[in-house]
């Protein structure tokens, strides 16, 4: 099937799920969910498939590790469907209603934005998370995972296709592109007409492919170059903590710390203790002249340094004057996800949250809160970092739009 | 200047308006309306010279009339940018707050996109109503008019930079790209890292050239390929008042109606008063064979003709079997703009309302109610037909983002 077929298809689909109703959508979403589970042994054949091709191209054990399913975790993927099944339908919501003055009554609907593509790379859980996501938003989508898991999604794309085809619902609601090629995503980043919106799941390489070649609209996700500014008055205690488990609690995830900023006159205890839980953790520091004079261990810091999501245990290090120091150089540095500043100051932590521009501005917690469970909304599709439409967490209500609803008696202008 | 230094400065000053404060941004909008005013004779002395290029290249008269200034569209842009004024600020709105289990509080706040780049054709009063929707909205903006006001332009930005840095303001806070080469426009739609929205407001090659071209987030405006369905239940003078009001009272702007789809059994009175008022308003129809038949001075419509936005005193007309019929039309031919039903069956509304996929969708009023005024929004950058972000008229509220303010005291993960 080319892709203007699976668009075409989907487009239908998605006029199906618009007006296919929350009872109808759950039935769907724990039809997908039984199904994953009860033919599991099909999805673990896949799934070996394409862990003999990794090791064979000799995948590292990190990777393989998530590439990997098991009946666990098929179990846990199945819940994660039934979990949204349960949150509540954003569709059909009235977001506020005026009477103008000539009578015309312009309600503010919400609904889905229809179809949905999302390149991802090579976790085949994000396939079935990513449709009920979809589904339950009412949303039809075209899925295109990373070659490495190629079998395993199209085991859990088929698996789910037939039990969405056995309550009813289109063909189209579900797709999986099967080409993995690069022309195919290419050419599914320039599918107007038929995707509405384009998400991209994955490393810096992917969403900058997709920013530089995509002609339909895109919600860029995920890449975090999060950074920590220890104020000059603070908790020394509290410091730490927050940037020992912003940094290492799980360092390959995008709202882990990448850059810790020091007020030069943050407390001596700070600094002391700081390096020991470094040292502890085993976190390799790249500092600024300051902090290499101060802690002999730290490896002087590029400027590039500054700019890298290590995703690792590492961390740039760098100390600043002032807070505006810190503020303008997470502004130039910051990739816009998540930032954080530990202080007891209140016109300090005040100005922080003004003036970093950023989706997410924290005073004393960890950016690692930076997630749509943590957020409350229950599941996440992915972390935007564009200011367009959706910021942060996107949950089920960033897959929506809304139109205007207007309800008249014959007026005209 | 280079785009990329624009760019900086444009950044620069959207950090300063970003905390700007809305008394000063006030006191801004009303020095650059003032400034427009007493420097009119500089603006109409321009002007005079775009003109006369224009007519040396042939301009038509209606596009003369575009370009034209006078001292009383000097006046009324300048109250416009007042208007601006007076219009409640969006910027720094708390949207909602929750505490989390944890403790942590988390808060959405309305805050400027950062920096709007406008690409625009041959009127130059859009230079000041975007500059002062921009300022309003703590934005920074980077224009680029058309090259046939180019002389207007320079002069309208000029008097306003001089009257914003009178008031304090950075030079970046408005600034119009004076290169108006093709080369340049498809620069600034790849400028990254600079522009964080790109709204191009124009015709539909102008439109379809951004698309294609930018590596910004866009937001697609205007193209209006309206509709009115005429159901078979209807009051046959309402009906007829609609359709001649959409298609008439402004027939060169996108919320016109260019397409009339009517039901078979529509009312023989619709069928007849409709025909005389076409034929009074010289009104050329583009009818399907059945209205061929009926209206002999109908010409036959291509196929092409039911996805062409005439901008003229012409229509298309097409009769359907039923309103599914017309719904799976409009959602076929439509461009999302704005679409309407003319019923008096309660079922067929609520019907249309659902399934039509569109920014605005009517029941028994004009399409030509779709514009920030008539919506109440005070005034608009432009309309959108697109699904993300923004849908329909767009405000002050469209021209913002949100981010998320999350206070804790010591939280981690």
């Amino acid at each position: 099937m080319t892709l203007i077929e699976m668009g075409q298809r989907a487009k239908e689909a998605a006029r199906f799920l618009n007006t296919a109703g929350t009872f109808r959508k759950n039935d769907a979403l724990f039809a997908m969910a039984d199904a994953l589970v009860t033919r599991a042994d099909l999805i673990l054949a896949a799934n070996e498939a394409d862990i003999a091709v990794a090791r064979e191209n000799g995948m590292s054990e990190s990777m393989l590790d998530r590439l990997t399913l098991t009946s666990e975790r098929i179990c846990a993927i199945a819940d994660g469907v039934r979990a949204v099944a349960a949150l509540p339908d954003p569709v059909g919501e009235t977001l506020g209603e005026v009477r103008r003055p000539n009578g015309l009554r312009i309600a503010k609907r919400r609904v889905p934005l229809g179809v949905i593509g999302v390149i991802y790379e090579a976790r085949p859980n994000v396939t079935a998370d990513v449709a009920a996501l979809c589904l339950k938003s009412s949303n039809a989508c075209i899925l295109r995972g990373g070659k490495e898991a190629i079998s395993s999604n199209r085991a859990m794309a088929q698996v789910m296709a037939q039990a969405l085809e056995e309550v009813g619902f289109p063909a189209g609601t579900v797709q999986l592109v099967e080409d993995t090629s690069r022309e195919t995503a290419t050419e599914m980043m320039r599918l107007n007409g038929y995707i509405d919106v384009l998400i991209p799941r994955g490393g810096a390489g992917l969403i900058q492919s997709v920013v530089q070649n995509a002609t339909v609209p895109v919600i860029e996700t995920g890449t975090g170059n999060c950074h920590i500014y220890v104020d000059a008055e603070c908790d020394p205690d509290m410091a730490v903590d927050i940037v020992i488990n912003a940094k290492t609690s799980r360092p390959s995830v995008c709202n882990a710390a990448e850059s810790l900023l020091i007020h030069k006159n943050a407390p001596v205890a700070f600094y002391e203790k700081m390096r020991t839980a470094f040292i502890q953790k085993k976190v390799e520091v790249r500092g600024c002249p300051v902090i290499c004079d101060l802690w002999n261990e730290a490896i002087p810091a590029t400027e590039a340094d500054f700019d890298t999501e290590f995703l690792d245990y590492m961390i740039s290090v760098k100390t600043v004057n002032n807070i505006d120091e810190a503020i303008d150089h997470i502004n130039a540095h910051g990739t816009g996800h998540s930032e954080c500043i530990v202080t007891e100051n209140y016109t300090n932590a005040e100005h922080f949250l003004d003036c970093v521009d950023a989706a997410a501005v924290y005073v004393n917690a960890s950016t690692r809160f930076t997630d749509g469970n943590e957020f409350g909304f229950g599941a996440e599709i992915g972390i935007s970092t564009q200011k367009m439409h959706a910021r942060g967490p996107m949950g089920l209500q960033e897959l929506t739009t809304f139109k205007y609803i207007i309800r008249g008696n014959g007026q005209v202008r």
